[in-house]
C-alpha cells in the first residue's frame, strides 16, 4: 500500500463493488416476490412490503438500497420504483439467481479450488436446489421457443420419448402435453432429481405415462423399454459427454442402446468463441468461469459438429440460439 | 416473462453480472498473490503463474478472464497487464475480500435472513478467519495514520493499555512497538481471536508484555489489573455498545472498571448520512447492508457524539476519516 489513497477517486472500484452487492439483492428480490411486484405495480413501499411478507424492515430496506445503488430501482426513503434498467434485470433475474444463490459457494472457494492439490473428490459446493429453480426459468427463454420448433419438425407421430439428464422432468411434461398419446422416460444420475421429477409427475397426474430411472447416461445398461423409444432428448447436460473421445463413444453407444430412436434433440450451452472479455453478455462469463473452476469440459458448437458423423448421427438442422451462453439445439437423425 | 427478449440489449445486466463475477476474482487474485505480481511487475503470464503456483491452468485463466471482463486487467490470451483501473482495485482489494470471501454466505442467505421467523439464534454464517485477514489490511489505510496521530497526542508516558475487542492483537503490538516500556492487555469475546492473538504475541516475542482475556466487554467482571490501565482503545468493535441506552451504560461502566484510564481512543465505522444510494463509495454499501442483514445497530457519528458526556467521558478530539465507511476516531478523556 505505497500508493496515495483517495477514496473519492475509487469510482470504478465502487461500481464493481456495489454491483456485486446488488447481484445478491437481485437473486433475493426475485425469490421474495419483490421483482414481480415492481414489474406488476410499478411501485412498492419497502416498509409495507416487509410487514406484509413478515420480513425484517431494516434488512428489507437494505436489499432495496442495494438495488438502488446499482441503478436497478429508484428509492426515495421507502418508496421504490423501477428504473429504465429494471426490465433487463427482471428478464435476467434467473441468471443472477444461478450465480449468487446456486453457485456462490463455488466462486467464494476460488482460491482453494484453483489449487491443484485440492482438485480431488468433491472439491466444491453448489446449491443444487437453487440451480434447479434458476434453470427452470432460464430454459423458458434460452431453449423453449426453439425446442418447440424442433418438436414441430418431427415427421412422425411420437409415442415414446427418453430425456437424458432430465432434472425436474419438466421438459418431458412439456412433450407429453404436446403429444397426448406419447409416453416418457426420464434418466438422471442424481437421486434428488429423480425424486423431484417423480413427485412432480404425480402432481401433474402423469404417473401412467411418465417414469424415471436413476442412471448414468454415459454408462447405463440396456433396458427392454429402450427398444420402443423413437425420440431422444438431452438438454443442458450434453457437455457431460465430453471430452471428444468419450463423446463419440457415448453418441454411438446411445445409438445402439436406442435402436429405434429416429431423432435426437440435443440442446446445450457451448463455449463462446471470439468474444473479447469486456463484451461478454450477461451469464456467459459466470457460466464459463464456473465450468473452468469445476474442471468441466465445455465444447464449442464447432466441437459438437465435429463428432456427430463419427458417433453415428447426421445433423439434420441446427438452431443457433446464442442467447446468453451460445446455446444451440442440434436436431440429429440416425445415420 | 411477457416482454420481448433481446440478449444483446442487456448491457446493464451484463455490467452488473460481470462485476459480481469479477469481485470474487479480485478476492481470489489477492489471496493467490496475483495482484501483487501485477502491481510489482506490470505483467503476468497466466499459464506460467499457474504452473509456478501449482494451480489448475484453465481455472486460473478463468480468474483472469473475470478480472479482464470488468476492466481490472487487460488480457491477450495468457498475457495479463494492469489497466488504469487496476491501482484502485489493488488499493481496495481487502474491501472486496471482506465481501466475497468473508461475508459471501451472509449475502447468499439474504432471502432467508430477511424473514422474521428465521432471525433467531445464529441465523447467518460468515467466515471469521477471512474477515480477520481483510480487516488487518483495511485498518492500515482506514485507521492507522489517524490512530498514530492520536497516540502522538497522548500527554503522558504510556505504561498500561487495554484494547477492547482486540481481534488478532495487531493493534496492541503496534502500541507496544511505539512505547517500549508499556504493557498491554487484550480483551475479546471470541475464543478463536484470543488464540490467534496469543500465538501472534508469542511469535513477536511479546509474551511478557502482552496478555489476553476472553471476555465480553459489555458485561465483564472487574479484574485487579484493570486498575493500572491508563489508556483504553477500541477499534472496529464499538458499535456493539449500541443501542443508545446500552452504550451510555457501557461507557460509564468502562469508566468505573478502569478507574485510572485517562484516555479512551474509540475508532469505528459509522452509518453514512445523506449520501444518495448511487453515490455510495466502495465498501459502504456492503458494510451497511451486512449490518442490516445481521440486525446490528450502526450508530452515526452524531449518535456517538450524543452519548459521551452522559457516559462520563469528554470528547477531546475527533478525527473524521471518512475513508470508505464514515470512519471516525474519537479521543476521549475522563470527565
Ligand atoms: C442443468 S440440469 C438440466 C435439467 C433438464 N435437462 C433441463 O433441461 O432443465 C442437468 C441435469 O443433468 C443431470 N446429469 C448430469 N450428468 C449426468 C449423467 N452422466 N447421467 C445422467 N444425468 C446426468 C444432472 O443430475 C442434472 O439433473
Ligand atoms: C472487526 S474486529 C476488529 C479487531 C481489532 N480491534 C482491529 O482493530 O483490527 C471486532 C472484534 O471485536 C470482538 N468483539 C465483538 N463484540 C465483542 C464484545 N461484546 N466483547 C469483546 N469483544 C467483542 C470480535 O470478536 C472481533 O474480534
Amino acid at each position: 500500500m505505497n500508493t496515495s489513497i483517495d477514496a473519492g477517486a475509487w469510482t470504478e472500484a465502487a461500481r464493481i463493488y456495489n454491483s456485486a452487492v446488488a447481484a445478491w439483492a437481485i437473486g433475493a428480490a426475485w425469490e421474495l416476490g419483490a421483482l414481480d411486484e415492481l414489474h406488476e405495480n410499478g411501485v412498492l413501499d419497502a416498509e409495507e412490503f416487509a410487514a406484509r411478507q413478515e420480513l425484517d424492515a431494516p434488512a428489507t430496506l437494505a436489499m432495496f438500497r442495494a438495488l438502488s445503488a446499482a441503478g436497478v430501482v429508484r428509492r426515495e426513503e421507502n418508496k421504490v420504483t423501477p428504473t429504465d434498467t429494471f426490465p433487463e434485470i427482471y428478464q435476467t433475474r434467473s441468471l443472477f439467481h444461478w450465480l449468487v444463490r446456486g453457485s456462490a459457494e463455488l466462486f467464494r472457494q476460488m482460491p482453494s479450488v484453483l489449487q491443484r492439490k485440492n482438485r480431488v473428490g468433491q472439491f466444491y459446493q453448489r446449491d443444487a436446489a437453487a440451480i434447479a429453480v434458476a434453470c427452470r426459468e432460464i430454459s423458458t427463454f434460452c431453449y423453449d421457443p426453439w425446442f418447440y420448433a424442433a418438436l414441430d419438425d418431427l415427421d412422425f407421430d411420437l409415442r415414446q420419448v427418453t430425456d437424458l439428464g432430465c432434472g425436474s422432468g419438466e421438459r418431458l411434461q412439456q412433450i407429453l402435453r404436446r403429444y397426448p398419446a406419447a409416453k416418457g422416460l426420464g434418466i438422471d444420475i442424481a437421486p434428488a432429481a429423480v425424486r423431484v421429477a417423480e413427485q412432480s409427475a404425480a402432481e401433474a397426474g402423469l404417473t401412467d405415462r411418465l417414469s424415471f430411472v436413476e442412471a448414468d447416461m454415459l454408462s447405463m445398461a440396456p433396458r427392454p423399454e429402450f427398444a420402443e423409444v423413437e425420440l431422444l432428448t438431452c438438454f443442458m447436460a450434453g457437455h457431460d459427454f465430453w471430452p471428444r473421445e468419450q463423446c463419440v463413444a457415448t453418441l454411438s453407444r446411445l445409438r445402439d442402446l436406442f435402436p429405434n430412436a429416429r431423432r435426437f434433440l440435443l440442446g446445450d450451452a457451448t463455449r463462446t468463441v471470439g468474444v473479447p472479455d469486456q463484451e461478454l453478455r450477461v451469464f456467459t462469463l459466470g457460466f464459463e468461469v464456473a465450468h473452468d473452476l469445476m474442471g468441466d469440459f465445455l465444447p464449442t458448437a464447432q466441437d459438437w459438429e465435429s463428432v456427430f458423423e463419427e458417433g453415428g448421427w447426421r445433423l439434420r438442422r441446427k438452431h443457433s440460439i446464442d442467447m446468453v451462453a451460445s446455446e444451440v439445439i442440434f436436431e440429429l437423425e440416425r445415420r
